[in-house]
């Protein structure tokens, strides 16, 4: 469960409050939800550092385990769709705890008069994207809503993976003078679902970036030492990553925006919906924090990989200081000015993964 | 993923067909679905046997891997509620292969407009329950779709457990004089589910079993040797699980109406639905094959046991003879007579789990 341990703001109503849908953003609702309800059902030492897996010991070695569901809508967009998207989403929550993705599960919940063709094109596209991963897709479940009770097709994905041995990465690690890095472009996989749902033009060259994070991890570690935690920033976009890791830390991120690679075309839908690049969801793209001896390295050998050519460094973790609020993220605009940058707070972009 | 090798009858049609509510009813069309769309893009070792949960090795062991999403109709009922049922129908999965669970996780598809007083009762109904069956939740993961898009919650769980050293419960070694044993009565959850569902004054007395099974299995392994295959009786009930043992072992399966234990409530029930207590869900109850030596011993063992005090030997492995056909149940009725229990055909009884 993605989220933070402290949150400002009103409590949820858990008398009268509903559901809404800007409780699906990945900004600070989402995180309302998770704190206020789910953690204090399930708390738990596992729940507790709440990453995006669960980290555990088995008899024969350190594992991580983690779900997530998909309700994207369009079920096929350029680049992807609902089925390889589950596969890699739940492969690159895996590898962002360092581990290598062994098992997978699937849950379809499928809706009266989904046609049969897309089911086979979407389970096709999975099979094909767990293969890629060296993943096998072991158990699943089937079941059938009435017309008007779902959306065509949910899919649930759980996975295990193995953490090789000595590897803790750890947002509890964090500390002043960290350099952040970013894989490559942002936003890709956010614009080009929205591009595709309101049928843009210029959207054509847009594509959604997802793909499995996990050989590129390899890669990274790979490199040696200094590497202190990964994540991939999809719901809530590279900004709610950013201001998770400076709350975790309690410490200040500062992150320059000419160094934050965007397509153009990306660039050109976020102006005509309004929407920063910042919090759109990225599906094959990492945000690293490593120890600044490090960095240089890491961010070469990140460039020597498929996924990770355009990779970049973004910026810093800074020191306690009066001029960031502790556990804020500042950002050094183009224009030269600075400013805050936020949780996405309202404006839900939701059915987006 | 439930289903069998090999069915009969029209294929699907792949290019113009679509699902229908039959699909979700655990019977003879939820099978041809697995076998015509999901084994043949997923097809590997783990996969192929059919169970309701995967096994492998890991470094330490051996372990068990299960997922099942849930979408029952009305989310609370007597007995329980979708967030129980979610913990123990995995747990029970997982019990199934003799696994101990270990570690859950969750993911939430949240309807707009759904109550947050609801998902507060859910989430504390399913960490109880986690709690009770020594499981950890360990991750989860949060979706919300618009109003109508949904049924205000839908629930999935994935659970990983452990396989004690040299145990192997499979139905490929179901032999000819084998026992059949059932844990207690039969068609508890499908017919208190469906009362509530249509509203039905008698059905006061009506509770779900909905359990978790996997200390009745530890006590009935504890008893000694002898134990072949397990399963619980779910989604197209006791009359699907004896098709599908028949069937995979190419035997044919004899039972005795007068030994299957069915409540007075539950028989009321199906008589005003026109359905046979053979195929009404059961979600704390567990169909068990056993050597004809063994069987004695483990039914006392069962009958030791809080959630098996009711059990009954129900029938036996037939051979290979030509008054069942092979692959078939076969059942002697009160009446003398005698009846063929074929897979749940038509009927759907949709959203019971």
């Amino acid at each position: 469960m993605s989220g933070e341990r402290t949150m400002t703001g009103p409590r949820l109503d858990l008398e009268n409050g509903r559901i809404e849908m800007i409780h699906g953003n990945g900004g600070r609702a989402s995180a309302k939800l998770v704190e206020e309800i789910l953690l204090p059902a399930f708390d738990n030492e596992w729940l507790h550092p709440l990453g995006d897996q669960a980290r555990f010991d088995l008899p024969g070695g350190r594992f991580a385990m983690t779900t997530d569901s998909y309700v994207i809508s369009p079920l096929f967009f350029p680049g992807g769709d609902i089925g390889s998207l589950a596969v890699h989403g739940t492969v690159n929550d895996l590898a962002m705890g360092g581990a290598q993705p062994l098992y997978l599960t699937t849950g379809f919940i499928l809706e009266e008069g989904f046609p049969l063709s897309d089911l086979v094109r979407i389970v096709r596209s999975m099979a094909m994207a767990a293969k890629n991963c060296g993943a096998a897709l072991v158990a699943g479940d089937t079941k059938v809503v009435e017309r008007g009770k779902g959306d065509g097709i949910y899919i649930n994905t759980a996975g295990i993976g193995q953490i090789p041995d000595g590897l803790t990465l750890d947002p509890s690690g964090i500390s002043p003078g960290d350099v952040l890095l970013i894989s490559g472009t942002i936003g890709d996989h956010g614009a080009a679902v929205l591009a595709a749902r309101e049928g843009f033009r210029l959207a054509s060259t847009l594509r959604s970036d997802s793909a499995p994070l996990h050989s590129l991890v390899q890669t990274m570690m790979n490199s040696g030492p200094g590497l202190v935690c990964l994540r991939d920033p999809t719901r809530g976009g590279v900004a709610s990553t950013l201001n998770e890791w400076a709350r975790t830390s309690g410490l200040p991120i500062e992150i320059r925006e000419e160094g934050i690679p965007v397509r153009e075309e990306v660039r050109g839908v976020s102006e005509l919906l309004g929407i920063d690049p910042l919090y759109l969801a990225n599906e094959g793209k990492l945000l690293a924090v490593c120890r600044p001896e490090a960095a240089d390295r890491i961010l070469s050998a990140m460039k020597t990989h498929p996924l990770g050519y355009e990779a970049a460094r973004i910026g810093m973790v800074g020191k306690d200081s009066s001029r960031i609020p502790v556990g804020g993220v500042l950002m050094k605009t183009l224009m030269g000015g600075t400013r805050m940058v936020d949780w996405l707070l309202g404006d839900p972009l939701p059915r987006i993964c």
